[in-house]
C-alpha cells in the first residue's frame, strides 16, 4: 500500500459526476421514471412535514408481500436492511451466544452480533464451491450456536444457493432450533430466488432491501420479514419508533409498482454487464473469476497470482481511471489480500470503462 | 372511551388534506422554498442511486456546528434524533443503571434505555414549577444512577430551562459523574436555547434534530453532539453503519443555511397561534393552560376539571373537526387523563379551526 492514502470515498464523493461507482453494491442503471416521480410528487405536496405513517405508506408491506409471494408474514419496515439485522440480532442474540456464517461477508453484520455480546463462526467459503454447505455448517456448530445467517445471493461472491441447498440448511438450522437469518438484499438479481420462510417459517426472518434491485441506496429503506411472533420480539428493539423516510417509503412503493416493466432490463444489463467484466479480466495473466455468473449485483475478482495490491488496486483504479471498485479487506480479514469486489449495476457506457482501468491498472502496479 | 376505537392515526393520514396536524410537534408552516427545491434537485440527480457518504453531505456537520456556535466537537448524524437517543443509551448504560428524567415525557425514550437493561427514574413535574429542579433529581438520584436526561425545552410541557437552571442542573451531573443527555429537539423555537455542553463538555450528549424546526420530520434526520472520545463510544452502537438518507442531508443542510430568513417566522407564527390557543382554553370552564408561552412548539391544555377524558377529546376534535392534538396518556402513565398536548406550528389560518374544535368538543363531552 501507499504510505500516504487518499480518502477514496471522499475522493469518489468529490468527483461523483465522473466516477462509475462499481465499489458499493449500488444499482445506478435508471429504472423506471415513475419511481423518481413518486418522490418528486411527494416532495411537492410537502408530505415530508409530518412523520411517516408508522406502519408505512399505505399498500407498501402489502406490495412487499406480494413481491415476495408470502402471505401470513408480518412486513417490519427499517432504515435500511442494515437497521433490520442490527434490530434482529439485537432482539435474539445474547451475550455469549453463535452465529455461523461466511468468510468473507459484509462484515458490519458481524459487528452488530458483537454488539449484542454475540459471536460470529465464520465459516471460510474462499474455495469450491464458494459456499455455505450442510457439512460445513455442521462441523462449525456447538453449544452456543443460536442462529445461522445466510446471505443469498452472497456478497461479495455473488454465489446462490438453489432450493436444495438451501433447504439442507434450513434443516440444520431447525434441527438445533437455530433462527435462520436468510439476508435476500440481492435477490432481485436472482432469477431462481427461494425463500427460507418455505422451509422453515417459524424461526426465519428475511432480510429485505430496496438498495440494490430497485437503486435506492441513498434513501435507507429496506424491511424485516417473518412470522408476527417473531417479528414482534424484534420490534422490541425498534430503533426507529417514528418510522422511514416518507419519501423512501413512496419511491419503494413505486418500485414495486414497475417491477415487472424494470426488472427484466435490469437483469439483461447485468447479464452484460458482466459478460464484458470477465472478457477483461480473461486478459490479466493471475487473475481470474471464482463465480460466474454472479447471481447478485457483484462478484470478485481473484487477483492474487498478478501479486498486485487490492488496496493500491482499487486507489489506482480510482485516481487514474475514475472506476471505483473495493479491495477484499472491507469482505474479509483472511482473504482480503485476494480480492476486489465489482459491482457491474451500472449503465453499460458506464461498464465499458472497466476493462482498461483494470488492464492498465494491474499492469502499472505488477511488481 | 368509546368501546369501538378507530385508530386515529390511521384515520389522520386517510384524511391527511383536511386534517390540521397538532398531534405530533410536527412542522407545517411553509418555510423557505429552498429546502424544498435542494430536495427536488438532489432528486433530479438521482443522488438516491449512491450510499450517502457516511460523514455526511459535504458541508452538512459543519454547517450543525455552527448553527449552534460550537467547536472542538464531534456531530454524528442519526435517522432521527430518537436513533441519537437510541445509540447513546445503547452504548452508555448497563443492566441496572438508572436514568434520572421526567414524567411527563416522551416515553419511547424511557423504553430505549429498558432496550439498555436501565431503569427509568421519572420525577413528577406535573406542577409547578412544571420542570426539574436541583432538588427533585438531588432527591431522586441514588447509586445506581448513570444519566440526567433533560429534555428542554420540554416535551409535552413547552417549558425551558435558564441558563442558571441548566447550570445548576449540569453541576449535579458533574458532581456525581453522571451522563447529561441534553435532548434539544425543540431548541429552534427557544429564543434563549443554552446548551449543557458550555458547563459539563466532558459527558454531555446533544441531540438534535431537524423534523422540528425545519419541519422535516417526514425525512427522519438529526445527529447526536459531543466531544470525539464520547461521540467515539456511542459509533460503536452505530445501527445505521450505510449513513443516513441523502435527500434528508441536502434539505438538512438547506434549512440551516437558510435559517437567518425562516426562524424569526417561524417563531412570530408560534407566538400568534399560542394567544389563538390561549383565547380558546380561557373560554372553557375547567381548562387550563400550565405553562404560557411556551418555550417549544407544542404546550399542554389540562382538562381534568372539565371532567373531560383525554382520549375520547382528542377522538371528537379529529373525527368532527379534523384537528388532532394527542391525549396525554402516550406521554404519562400516572398523568396521562389530564391533559392533551397540542403543537402549534400550524399555519395560521389552520390554527384557527382550533378554538370551535376545542370548545365545541368539550361542550359536547362533558359530563
Amino acid at each position: 500500500m501507499v504510505g500516504e492514502r487518499v480518502d477514496l470515498f471522499r475522493f469518489a464523493h468529490e468527483h461523483r459526476g465522473e466516477v462509475v461507482w462499481m465499489s458499493q453494491n449500488t444499482n445506478t442503471i435508471p429504472l423506471n421514471p415513475s419511481i423518481k416521480d413518486a418522490i418528486l410528487t411527494s416532495t411537492q405536496k410537502e408530505e415530508y412535514h409530518l412523520y411517516p405513517y408508522k406502519p408505512g405508506v399505505f399498500g407498501l408491506t402489502e406490495a412487499i408481500r406480494n413481491d415476495l409471494s408470502i402471505d401470513g408474514f408480518d412486513v417490519f419496515l427499517t432504515n435500511g436492511g442494515i437497521e433490520a439485522l442490527y434490530s434482529a440480532q439485537r432482539a435474539l442474540l445474547r451475550q455469549g451466544d453463535e452465529v455461523v456464517t461466511t468468510d468473507p461477508s459484509f462484515l458490519p453484520i458481524h459487528k452488530q452480533a458483537g454488539m449484542s455480546g454475540a459471536k460470529v463462526v465464520e465459516v471460510p467459503i474462499y474455495g469450491e464451491p464458494w459456499k455455505l454447505t450442510v457439512d460445513a455448517v455442521e462441523r462449525e456448530m456447538g453449544e452456543r450456536t443460536k442462529a445461522l445467517l445466510i446471505i443469498d445471493p452472497h456478497n461479495p461472491l455473488g454465489i446462490g444457493y438453489t432450493a436444495e441447498e438451501l433447504k439442507g440448511l434450513s434443516e440444520v438450522a431447525e434441527d438445533r432450533g437455530l433462527y435462520l437469518l436468510h439476508d435476500i438484499t440481492y435477490g432481485d438479481f436472482n432469477d431462481g430466488q427461494v425463500l427460507a420462510t418455505e422451509f422453515y417459517p417459524e424461526k426465519t426472518l428475511l432480510f429485505y432491501s430496496f438498495s440494490k434491485g430497485a437503486g435506492l441506496a441513498g434513501m435507507r429503506i429496506g424491511a424485516l420479514i417473518g412470522t408476527p411472533q417473531l417479528v414482534e420480539r424484534v420490534r422490541h428493539f425498534d430503533t426507529n419508533i417514528l418510522g422511514v423516510n416518507v419519501l423512501a417509503q413512496r419511491a419503494a412503493l413505486a418500485s414495486l409498482r414497475g417491477k415487472d416493466d424494470w426488472l427484466p432490463r435490469l437483469r439483461e444489463i447485468c447479464g452484460r454487464n458482466q459478460a464484458v467484466i470477465r472478457g477483461a479480466v480473461e486478459r490479466v495473466d493471475g487473475a481470474f473469476l471464482p463465480v460466474y455468473p454472479s447471481k447478485g449485483n457483484m462478484f470478485i475478482i481473484d487477483v492474487q497470482d498478478t501479486g498486485v495490491d487490492p488496496g493500491t488496486l482499487e486507489e489506482r483504479m480510482l485516481l487514474e481511471h475514475r472506476v471505483h471498485v473495493r479491495a477484499g479487506y472491507y469482505l474479509s480479514e483472511r482473504f482480503g489480500q485476494n480480492f476486489i469486489r465489482v459491482s457491474f449495476s451500472v449503465p453499460p457506457e458506464q461498464c465499458d470503462r472497466f476493462p482498461r482501468a483494470f488492464t492498465e491498472s494491474v499492469e502499472a502496479l505488477r511488481t
